[in-house]
């Protein structure tokens, strides 16, 4: 059985991102109101620190909530638990051997409820939302995080409005109705089904889900980096590559290393972290080559890999932010190199990566030629879901007939 | 990091399940050499007990592994870990309410790898091949099995030959191509593809790992019931509703039980074992209730489910056993029943079942109506596998153009 959680308070505020100023937790919040940035959740760290050990939450039994005093506090009974978290951490052994890597990792998000790591965040915000009152949600979707905010939205008994584009891939529209949202498509990105969400909300009364401009989402996403760090024994590990389209779980695993080495638990400095983008779509990749603290819209956005097509990331100076405090970088791959490395990936470990997680191959490759990673170290790729939605994209050939 | 396997031995014979006569483990092996009947494996339980306790087992991390001493001995190094195991235990909240049930509860197999319980069957049955010096597999599957058994080949470096009917859920085909998979079709069923497996492994040396004709699948799939004990602290569910077509799983169940009780591990008996299948395929059903201690072959198999088209279980004397010893029954669902309890339990409960998960509902309900279950008893629906793969099944229709 998951670990069941408990109310809690370490809490403090949510504090704007860009300009400081504090939000009341207690209350429904999207953005700063005072700048309109992403607010983030800060915690009374010494008060956890005192509360609970690494060996106690590791013992603890498996899901995100083993990590529940460094998450927002619940209603009483818990949020929908479908079993988020705790997903294997993979040796790749025989692409290692290839690249002449013997530390190379594959955290394997797939494993998670809806096949992907977007049920962190849902686990949590759909949480805090039906704990904060919220009668009624609306998200945009490039497709994953759409079927994940339905499956907990289904099971919290919360009605969900999910805007996805009409391209996204039919196996999540599918998830996304089954579970019982309603499913609007647009002709467009999904920076055209934010601002149809974004004006529904301010008309219904719905409660806006965006990525980066609801503040739990990312503490959802920040368990990855707990789990990582807890996985190395808290000796982090050198770098972790992240497919970045919102960049929310980039974030997430930079403000994980951030509470943990406040709390004294790290032994070592964070990851750095490395941002991974299509060559079609690559607003954060061409900030940080002119080293910009701000990212700019990508005009014609395009690769095949749908949770890459975000032609500016909401939280664009977070996730660069991030990448510059921990010394990583970032890197654009090809729609051409990512389709070949999901094979790659499939026939030489048994991970059937999605396209998104399948980046990070060529992208490792190109960081180890260009001198920004060594092949002693320590490398953890974040395979952020299952190809299983992304079939169709497969052009499956090669059977034969008996 | 997934718990790495040791090298043990408490695995003393595998023992034929009918005639009873002893076979070597330290070599390879597929059915009873004398009768033909499926071999089982059998350890020095005693040994196993003074060698673990079950608070040693719950401290490791995470997987199947953390059983290993109930598993077959692998070579140095062990086999390919894809993070098989420990899948969440989730509560039926909505749906125990619904149905006046305060303690229903389902296991979620879909989070393992390659997204179905097939993974834990392939995670032991690859490992002790290539720990035996087999060199090239071949299995027949109605689907998952096959794309699990790729994957695992796939990281082990072995090659494969999956066998499976033409009609199989193309998002399944496709694994097992990226998987690198020599994939044949038959235009049949399961038991066509069984016929041909046999056939060329006999000619080519493959090595044939058919449902029940290999005996280390089983043990694999033995962990469901391991972690079904340890979870409800080894006082097991008053039952669990199995869905049922080569029963491996079922049989697995009832294998661990004996085990732990054999152990003195179990507090109380083991749960009432129930056969679940599809109306248009249901020779289980048909053989419990003519009280017939082997069934016979559905001549003209049909149902929505691939997982549940199988004619006849090779090993339906075993599945008869398992239900009589634990006290089961065995119950048939329409095609419309399951299908309609994938909605369900979307809508009611965010859990994504396949179609063969999703067939325990309707038979929830009819067990409840006649008795065979009461609402007080605490039972634990065994979900085989994320809907993903099935998608096609569904029709998506309700999304609406912004």
């Amino acid at each position: 059985m998951s670990s069941r959680p408990q109310a809690h308070d370490y809490l403090e505020t949510l504090a704007c991102s860009a300009c400081d100023r504090e939000h009341d937790p207690r209350q429904i919040h999207t953005v700063c109101r005072e700048c309109g940035h992403s607010l983030l959740a800060r915690y009374d760290l010494r008060r956890v620190a005192r509360a609970i050990t690494p060996d106690e939450v590791t013992r603890r039994s498996r899901g995100i909530w083993r990590f529940r005093e460094l998450l927002p506090p619940l209603a009483a009974g818990g949020g929908p638990d479908l079993g988020a978290g705790d997903t294997p951490l993979l040796p790749l052994r025989r692409l290692g051997e290839r690249l002449g890597m013997p530390h190379l990792w594959l955290k394997d998000e797939g494993a998670n409820p809806t096949g992907t790591f977007k049920a962190r965040g849902a686990a949590v915000g759909v949480a805090a939302a039906a704990a904060l009152g919220v009668r009624e949600l609306a998200i945009p979707t490039a497709g994953n995080a759409g079927s994940a905010w339905a499956a907990y939205s289904a099971a919290a008994g919360l009605p969900i409005h999910v805007v996805m584009p009409v391209d996204t891939p039919p196996p999540i529209k599918a998830e996304c109705v089954a579970y019982g949202a309603d499913v609007t498509e647009v002709d467009g990105l999904i920076s055209d089904a934010a601002r149809i969400v974004n004006e529904r909300a301010a008309r219904s009364g719905w409660f806006d889900a965006s990525t980066m401009r609801e503040p739990f989402r990312v503490e959802g996403k920040k368990t990855m980096g707990l789990e990582i760090a807890e996985a190395f024994d808290w000796k982090p590990p050198d770098a972790v590559l992240y497919p970045t389209g919102g960049g929310v779980g980039l974030i997430g695993i930079w403000k994980a290393m951030r509470e943990l080495d406040e709390m004294g638990w790290l032994d070592g400095p964070p990851p750095r972290l490395i941002a991974v983008q299509a060559a079609g779509c690559a607003s954060i990749v061409d900030a940080w080559e002119a080293g910009a603290a701000t990212a700019e819209r990508v005009a014609d956005a395009h690769t095949v890999a749908p949770g890459l097509r975000v032609p500016l990331p909401f939280a664009h100076a977070l996730v660069l932010r991030a990448i510059r405090e921990t010394g990583g970088t970032a890197v654009a791959v090809s729609d051409d190199e990512l389709m070949a490395a999901m094979s790659e990936l499939a026939e030489s470990e048994g991970v059937f990566a999605c396209p998104e997680g399948a980046a990070l191959l060529p992208a490792l490759r190109r960081l180890l030629d260009r001198g920004d990673l060594t092949r002693e170290e320590t490398v953890v790729l974040l395979n952020t879901g299952n190809a299983l939605k992304y079939t169709d994209l497969m052009h499956a050939t090669g059977g034969s007939a008996a």
